[in-house]
């Protein structure tokens, strides 16, 4: 398991690690308020789909504390805070249904901390269901974070790379540096780095050169959202990477625990995509990149439709060749009966 | 035309346009020698396939200039500044050819200035066949630079943009920002602003959600390089592009004079691919982005077969899914036959 920890609570507290100024400095934000958390998550301090679900949860419990009629402006403030990964709702709700029965902000508290230990305990069962599919000697590419830092800890496909690298089974990890943004470059090469991961960094434009010219058995990535047929919203950049990778008969794996399928969304085309701040492109860190007065179109996610994923794995099981159908049976069935679909 | 003149040879003196530091600064080198220019194109302050060919030359004229005896000295200094281009060494060999005829240092310098002026109204031809493809109210896709600032002027990719927009043909240009080196974000967004071309920038991978959500016409990129089969070396994320647009139905074009074309190249494998240091991937303007001791590959061209390209540009004609066959044909017609292949 990771050392990581983005998320703490203790004693009452909410400590984000703030993930805007990894790898260079590990800086901590407290947070007393659901104001704060849902600006920390707006502003992508702690980001991944797990890991604002779970801040998200923990900014309830700090609300009503405060003010126990605040349930319903809190909830409203969270979930306003990105569009796009439905963990956070999903996470939103879960408490809401627990605040509904009990009123009691030691019960809410509890159960914030429930989706927290939860979460890391998915990841640790997608690592393993993850990493029985991929080959001795495994070389694969990942895109954006998706470790320790996305989530309640070890990570989704970062997870299954970790729990791969734990049974001696991957040889090389290529991952994209993730523009605007810079999640690979900043984040996964620091989770990499810290577990001693071979790795390689390339240009998100670089990985189907990649997949030309060197053997790639997979492509890993997480996902902020699945639609009922398995459409797959995730970092923008995947869409591209699943059809490189059809193109030169890589597989693609989607790792996401079930509290990141929708099946309200019949199909990927019914999921908001976030666009955020064209300065995303224009600058960096503040610095003028492009002239000024340049137009930029910053969609943060993408779909990557159903027919071009070869498996999704989540803490329930594996779906090889995702349709609505199995989607449903597998969300149907009895959450100890993991298995392969 | 074009104002930009990033190449200037006035009064046997070369001064080349600093692309480092565009759009903030427009600055200035002066080359009084060979080695000069070399590292002024290896350092990346002059680039762009022809641009560098028509800098070559004129290095080679700085050379012989100071030293008769020092041609085949600089033009190995020359030749070894940049491996994937094969315009360097087609000017480089023009320039050789004049020299061992002559001997003479002004017929040197009228041949780099003819290499010059050749480029120049090869674009202007380029934009004309390139423009004929297009629809009207075009929106076309492009990807690095490819502008007045990457050849003798108006441009090749870039150029056919430029042609198409004075004919009132063109409704929208997206340009990826291309990392690393950002030529799209820095020099074709300064390009596109001063002709007024209305455009937006995106992240190198967000072109194939932009395909699946928007119409575009054409993807129209340069060349480095094409080999005998039509395969086209070009800048890193290139092969993305075409991969994501043969998937959505778009369509691909390639625009490089005919000193582009490397017939010694059977294929594309046969390409050189200049790979530049990891610090371009894992730093920003010498900031850290990447953790320290981090590895990274760093390609910075790819190859694009033939069988994923509509149509390949060049100012003796036009070749529509281009073969080896018709690529011969093309360049052994007489080049004022330029036409539809």
């Amino acid at each position: 398991m990771s050392s990581v920890q983005p998320i703490v609570w203790k004693d009452g507290r909410l400590r984000l690690l703030d993930q805007r100024s990894l790898p260079h400095a590990v800086c901590w934000l407290e947070c007393t308020r659901a104001e704060e958390v849902a600006e920390a998550i707006h502003a992508m301090a702690v980001r991944g789909a797990p890991a604002i679900g779970i801040a998200a949860a923990y900014g309830l419990v700090l609300a009503v504390r405060r003010d126990p009629e605040a349930f319903d402006r809190a909830y409203a403030l969270l979930a306003a805070s990105r569009p796009t990964a439905v963990n956070l709702r999903w996470a939103l709700e879960r408490m809401r249904k627990l605040w509904q029965q009990t009123q009691h902000v030691a019960h809410l508290e509890a159960e914030a901390v429930r989706i927290h230990d939860e979460d890391l305990a998915q990841n640790l069962r997608i690592g393993e269901l993850g990493a029985a599919l991929l080959p001795e000697q495994a070389r694969v590419l990942t895109h954006c974070n998706t470790g320790a830092l996305a989530t309640g800890g070890h990570g989704t496909a970062l997870g299954i790379i970790r729990t791969a690298h734990a049974q001696s089974r991957i040889a090389m990890v290529y991952h994209t540096e993730t523009r605007p943004w810079l999640q690979g470059a900043r984040l996964t090469a620091w989770e990499l780095q810290q577990e001693g991961i071979a790795s390689r960094l390339i240009a998100d434009g670089a990985a189907a050169h990649l997949m030309a010219r060197e053997k790639i058995d997979w492509v890993i990535v997480g996902a902020d959202r699945i639609a009922a047929n398995g459409d797959t919203a995730n970092k923008i950049g995947t869409y591209a990477l699943a059809i490189a990778a059809r193109h030169h008969g890589v597989r693609v794996m989607v790792a996401a625990p079930s509290s990141t399928f929708d099946l309200r969304c019949a199909s990927g085309s019914e999921i908001p995509i976030e666009e955020r701040p064209a300065s995303e492109l224009t600058e960096f860190r503040g610095l003028a990149v492009a002239p000024a007065g340049s137009s930029a179109f910053n969609p943060v996610f993408d779909v990557t439709p159903a027919t071009l994923i070869d498996a999704i794995v989540c803490e329930r099981g594996v779906i090889l060749a995702p349709t609505a159908d199995k989607l449903a049976r597998l969300l149907a069935q009895d959450a100890t009966q993991a298995g392969v679909s």
